[in-house]
C-alpha cells in the first residue's frame, strides 16, 4: 500500500487533539476513494470524510450516544454523515468505516462484547450496510489504529509488530506478517494479560494495565498520598524532583511494561514495539528505560525496536478510513 | 493439505518410543512423493526413508557426531542416507528434509544459533543441498513438530494454535491462521518466557521451563529432598501419596504453567494450546488443573483448548517429512 504524502497547506483545523500539530500533519491517508470514517469510544465519536486527496475534511469528536444501543448510535452516525455531506457535497463517499472498542469480531461484523458501550453481539456491520447502503468496513479500534500506524505510521517498516496503546488503559494489537492479527476479536488484550497477583476490576489477578496504565499510575499515586494530581505526567514529573512514592510507582509500572514486552519478545519476537497513548509522551523517561531493563533481564532473545506511535489521537479514525478504503475497493 | 490414514497392516516394526502404539500409528503422512527425513538432536538423529505410502522404513535413533561441526553432521546424514538407500532400493526420495534444534532461519537456510549443537550461522540448507542433490527442507525441530501436529494430530482442528512441548525443557511453536509462525526464528520461546524473579541457566530471569518442565520438576524435588528420582513422572505419584514437597514443586510448576497460559490466551487468543512432551503423559492431572486454574485466573477472556499432542516423539520426523514432502513440490 502506498505511503500517505502529507500536504500540510491542507490540514484540516479542527484537530483539537493535545498532541497537536503531529498529530494534524498525520490526518491524511494518501490518494484514494472518498470515505467516511468513524471511531467511536465510550465517550465520543470522532468522525470525518476523507477526500480523494485522503484529507480528513470536518474532523470532530461528538459525545455517543448514552442509549439506544447500536441503532441509537446508528441513528447518530447517520446524522454526523448528512452533516458531512452537506458541508462538502461535491465529496461522494463510497464506503464507511465504522471502528468501535471491546471484543469485536471483524470477520463475521459483530461487536460481541463492549463494557464502555452496553454491547452483547451487536451485528453493527450489518445494521450500518442497511444504514448508508454503501460497503461498510468494521473493525476494533485498536487494531485499525494498529493498521493505521502500519500504514502510515511508527510500525511502516515492521511487518511484525505489536501496537500497544498506553492510556486509561492498555490495549493492543498484533501485526502479523504485515497483516492485522483477528483471532475472532480476542487477541492483543496485553492489558489484560497477567503478569502478577493483584485484583484488576475485569475480574482476572495481575492484569498489566492495573499497574502499568497512565490511568493506574495516576490512580496508585493518589491512593498512595491522597494527593490527587493531574495525570501519569504529574507523577513522572515528580519523580524526576525526588519524590519516593513517585518513584516507587513509576519503577513498578516500568518492571511491569518490562515483564510484559519481554513475554512478548519470547513468544511473538516482533520487530517492533509501537507505543502509543498518553503514557508514550513520556519519551526517553520510557522509551530509554524499558530498553535497559529489557536488554537487562533477558539472554538469546532478539529485543524488538521499541518505537513511539506516530498518529496519536488520530490513529483510529485514520484506519477507519484506510478500512473503508478497502472495503470500497471489495477488500474488506 | 490432505490427512493422513495410518494403514495399520504397515506400522513400522523398529518404533521403540515409550508411548507405544500410538506413537507407531502415527508414523505415516500419506500419500505423496518418497522423501528422505531427518531429526537431528542434541544426543541422537532420527532418521527414515519415507514412501510413497507415507510409511516410515527404517525409522531409527543414532547418536548425533559429537565433533565435526555442520560438515560433520552433513557427512553421517549422508551415510544415514545411503543405508536406508540400500536396504530400499525401490524407494527413491525426490527430497530431504532435515530439522535441528536452537534459533532456526528458516526462511534463510541457517542454523543461526545451536548451545547443543555449538552451531553459530550454519548455513544447513546450502551443505544438505549440496550433499544430496536435491531440495532440501530445513526448519526448525520444534516447528516442524508443530506442523506435524497441525496435519496430522492434536491441532488439526485448530487453525490458531500454540504447541508447547514440555520435557528436559519447554519448547514451543506458534501455528498462526493454519501456517507456521517463523519471525525469523526467534519466536515460539515459551520456555524462555519470563514469568518471574528466579535465575535460569541462559542468563535471563524467571523463565517458564525452570520451574515447570519435566526437567524442572524432577531436579527441583532432588535438590528439595535429596533424593534423586526417576523423573517427574514420580514427583507427580509421590503428590497423590501426599508427600508435601512434592506436591508444592507441583502446584508451581501447575501455577506457572497456567500463567505462562494465560498470558497467550489475552495476547494470541489461540483456539487451542497442544500440550506435548513427557509432562503431557501426567494426563488428567495436568490438563484438568490447567483447566480449573485458568478458568480461575482468568475473566472475559476467550480460554483455549488445552489438547494433548497426538505425535508424541515421532512429531518432529514426521515434521520434517512433511516439510521434505513440500520441497519436492516446489513449496519449501
Amino acid at each position: 500500500m502506498q505511503h500517505a504524502s502529507p500536504d500540510h497547506s491542507s490540514i484540516p483545523d479542527v484537530v483539537t487533539d493535545a498532541s497537536g500539530e503531529k498529530l494534524a500533519r498525520a490526518a491524511t491517508i494518501g490518494r484514494g476513494v472518498p470515505v467516511l470514517a468513524f471511531d467511536v469510544g465510550g465517550t465520543d465519536i470522532k468522525s470525518a470524510l476523507f477526500d480523494a486527496d485522503g484529507t480528513a475534511l470536518g474532523l470532530r469528536r461528538t459525545p455517543t450516544p448514552v442509549s439506544g444501543g447500536a441503532e441509537g448510535l446508528m441513528e447518530r452516525l447517520a446524522e454526523l454523515a448528512d452533516e458531512l455531506k452537506e458541508q462538502h457535497p461535491l465529496v461522494v463517499p463510497e464506503a464507511v468505516g465504522v471502528v468501535v472498542p471491546g471484543i469485536v469480531d471483524a470477520e463475521s461484523g459483530i461487536a460481541v462484547f463492549s463494557s464502555n458501550l452496553g454491547w452483547r453481539g451487536a451485528p453493527i456491520r450489518d445494521l450500518a450496510s442497511a444504514r448508508f447502503g454503501m460497503p461498510v468496513a468494521f473493525d476494533h479500534d485498536v487494531r485499525a489504529a494498529s493498521w493505521a500506524e502500519r500504514v502510515l505510521g511508527g510500525a511502516r517498516e515492521y511487518a511484525n509488530s505489536v501496537v500497544l496503546i498506553i492510556g486509561t488503559g492498555i490495549a493492543g494489537a498484533l501485526l502479523i506478517d504485515g497483516r492485522p492479527y483477528m483471532a475472532g476479536g480476542y487477541a492483543g488484550e496485553i492489558g489484560h494479560s497477567p503478569i502478577g497477583e493483584w485484583p484488576c476490576p475485569c475480574g482476572a489477578r495481575g492484569c498489566l494495565e492495573a499497574v502499568a496504565s497512565a490511568g493506574a499510575i495516576s490512580r496508585r499515586y493518589a491512593e498512595a498520598t491522597g494527593v490527587s494530581i493531574g495525570g501519569a505526567k504529574e507523577v513522572i514529573s515528580r519523580v524526576a524532583a525526588g519524590d519516593e512514592v513517585a518513584g516507587q510507582i513509576w519503577n513498578e509500572a516500568l518492571d511491569a511494561l518490562t515483564l510484559a514486552i519481554a513475554q512478548l519478545t519470547a513468544v511473538i519476537a516482533p520487530d517492533a514495539v509501537v507505543i502509543g497513548g498518553g503514557l508514550s509522551r513520556a519519551g526517553d523517561a520510557l522509551f530509554d528505560e524499558l530498553r535497559t531493563r529489557l536488554a537487562d533481564r533477558l539472554s538469546f532473545h532478539r529485543i524488538p525496536q521499541l518505537v513511539p506511535a506516530e498518529l496519536s489521537g488520530n490513529a483510529g479514525i485514520l484506519g477507519s478510513a484506510l478500512r473503508a478504503r478497502d472495503a470500497a475497493e471489495g477488500k474488506a
